[in-house]
């Protein structure tokens, strides 16, 4: 068997067979076959496509390339993990996980870091002062059962094969394929030891999937591939056109998640939403609570704790407004080694030293807050990487004061820019501005979507 | 720029600005791009190819790579070359290149080794003891002037582009890509000084395009890209489903050349051809005279040295019988360094020291010599190479008593393979038995086509 072979195979349309996809996993790990083959054998596979059989081989070999976490430990627990293919804002696990945990589901999750317009879950927790995301098995296990949940990233025997693959994919251009994101995603969680899977695929110009035809193709793939591993798998397309929340950059929005959770700010902002008077509510915008507890229910109906949404939704909301959900968040900031009296001191007076408020020019509606936009002014305020070594700055990034839909009068605050320099802001405004649309007229906006499209039982 | 924007564009099927390629081709050559970014990009235009605007402009890009050779000494002549895609047996360049040369055409040859099942022109000449391929520009116009052609490899200096990216197509699995085929052979050409060309494209199992609609296209491919270049440019399409003529193998074809246009032996064989009576006379192979004497003939009436193609026959036939013909051909051996007299000597007595005859199991015709079958075994007989740094041996190879049509008692010798050891015999036969389909009946043999297509105004 030679590479050379499987390469021109796939280039020609053919199927490959299981001994083809491994001969190509294994011996990329092993340094075997040079990157220079692998990149045109994955620009091959993204052109032309892999089948959902050929996509679980390809799973299951990077699945074999290291290690697996045993949770045998946990199996009287429903484990189970939520996985967004990234957006602008979006923190949804932040406060799906305590919740998730309150019910007595166990969620072993492991994230990634932000790279370009998109942010990391691992960046915003390591916001955190003292925070960790890489512990031994034994920690990650012990992390679970007394908190629920565990946030933690990629360690070097968990498929190898996905970071050696990923990292050539960002250089050479194959990212965007469904059938290779679908490996990348499902590998880690069946290593991580989930049994259980809520996918929230982000769909929009702040998500990879800018239109909802390769939204569903990756959310199907995702369910298709999961059968064959034995993950049970629902997936969600949801709304990614504005960015999620109120805030963008790292530790605002941890900053964001642990007020929504507040049980006495949420008990006041869901009297609002119910009534559904604003989206933003004393600053805490309702898109993003809407997204979590949709995902939230789904894990709990997946478990068997809830028996529908509208039940699902009422044990959220009483969980959070008893503080028990933010209970579970601060256990398990100190379980992950977090400074939770610093925490609590910084959610009061830590803060970039520069700070800019866009001002509307005009009286009107807003009619559109570009999330791939936002994200890019992001990375130019350092609360997002361009390149992979970036440093980025934990403070920095962006708070909407008005969102879709809001009206806003002139001389009123859109939103505010954080920043470490004053040139931060400079560079990122322009950018900013364009983000932003305004219109007279509010009959012309299209609302936030939201959950856009189920996929339960496929 | 960045490539990885370049990759993504080409993905994601838009058409190159001239300035994209440019900066690939040029940073590629400098190695600031990684070969497994270029091999990626490769993979992307091999998939949703290249139009006729990008790939001249990547052809020119490749020229600028490197040198070009100034043929303004022999601007007064007509600079004309013949190119071939590559087949099993394929020798016409060493026939006709002479034959150019005594109607004052002048023939800067530029050619390539011989890689997996296709022969080289330049391993052909290298086994006349002495023979050399490089030289410098100056020594390169002197070969001309005097004898009419030179025959050399790709210098260093010459499409540098071209060398370092075929290289990774052909261990990245891009190689067979109408664009960047074209690209390949015109930069070469045109570096060369090569004003006119006459292109033989190979259709069938021993050549790179098995189809006629991949051949026609190449074709179309190279025409459309000449002008684009100011390259005048005719195409033929030639069948290359057997073996072109008697002999694979370096030296063995060096051999055939010259009995073909030795003139005893050539006045004979052509009255029998012109009877029609076979297509095998005194081990002579009518196909391969055919095709030579067909691109010879474009390469006059390119040149206004003949009419049309009856006159332009008639000047190659008498040349060759003249003895003209060979007369140039030795004079280019010693021009290029060969040793002429250990030539004819060698010519006489040089030879494999194992042979092994291949008989007929049963009466019948001769129905198909699969030319790809043919030119796997001749690597096997480590005539032809699998890797590019193989060392060949010059006198193997497989000497045809019969072609395709002959009639074979049982018993009688089809074809007498020669090799340098017994096991490359064992090797390569049972390929070659397999390459043979003798049937009863003669009817349904379809015959040798000869050129299939001219593509001449296009």
């Amino acid at each position: 068997m030679r590479a050379i072979d499987i390469i021109i195979k796939k280039r020609s349309k053919f199927e490959l067979t299981k001994r083809e996809i491994s001969f190509m996993v294994q011996n990329y790990v092993n340094n075997i076959i040079t990157d220079y083959q692998m990149s045109s054998f994955l620009m091959a596979c993204f052109l032309n496509g892999l089948n959902n059989v050929e996509t679980s081989y390809l799973t299951k070999e990077m699945i074999m390339s290291g290690d697996r976490y045993d949770l045998s430990k946990l199996e009287k627990y429903c484990l189970i993990d939520k996985h967004s293919t990234g957006g602008v804002g979006d923190k949804t696990s932040l406060i799906l996980a305590p919740i998730a945990s309150y019910f007595n589901l166990k969620v072993p999750m492991m994230s990634g870091r932000g790279l370009g317009h998109t942010g990391g879950t691992l960046d915003k927790l390591e916001s955190i002062k003292g925070y960790k995301v890489l512990f031994n098995q034994e920690k990650f296990i012990n992390i679970i059962s007394e908190c629920g949940y565990v946030m933690v990233g990629q360690t070097d025997d968990i498929v190898p094969a996905d970071k050696k693959i990923y990292a050539l994919r960002d250089a050479s251009g194959t990212v965007e394929s469904i059938p290779l994101l679908t490996s990348s995603i499902l590998s880690k969680k069946v290593a991580e030891g989930a049994k259980n899977l809520v996918m929230d695929v982000k769909m929009g110009s702040g998500a990879f999937m800018k239109e909802h035809k390769d939204a569903f193709k990756l959310a199907e793939s995702i369910i298709k591939t999961s059968k064959e591993l034995g993950l049970n798998t629902r997936a969600l397309i949801t709304d990614m056109s504005n960015p999620l929340g109120r805030n963008v950059g790292n530790f605002l929005e941890v900053k964001e998640c642990i007020e929504i959770i507040d049980p006495n700010i949420f008990k006041e902002f869901w009297t609002y939403q119910k009534k559904n008077l604003t989206y933003t509510y004393k600053g805490l915008s309702s898109d993003l609570m809407i997204i979590s507890i949709e995902l939230a229910s789904h894990m709990l109906m997946m478990c068997n704790k809830a028996r529908d949404k509208i039940e699902a939704q009422d044990m959220i909301i009483k969980a959070i407004e008893n503080g028990n959900v933010l209970d579970i968040f601060y256990k398990n900031v100190e379980l992950q080694g977090g400074d939770l009296s610093r925490l609590k001191r910084d959610l009061q007076e830590r803060s970039s030293p520069y700070k800019y408020q866009l001002l509307a020019e005009k009286d009107g509606y807003i009619k559109d807050i570009d999330a791939y936009k936002i994200g890019a002014a992001a990375v130019l305020l350092k609360a997002g990487r361009d390149k992979k070594n970036d440093i980025i700055d934990y403070d920095s990034g962006i708070v909407f004061f008005k969102k879709k839909e809001d009206f806003v009068k002139k001389g009123e605050t859109i939103l505010e820019i954080h920043a470490k320099k004053e040139k931060h802001i400079e560079n990122s405004l322009p950018l900013i501005k364009v983000a932003i649309t305004i219109t007279d007229n509010n009959k012309d906006i299209s609302p936030f979507l939201g959950v856009i499209e189920e996929l339960i039982n496929f």
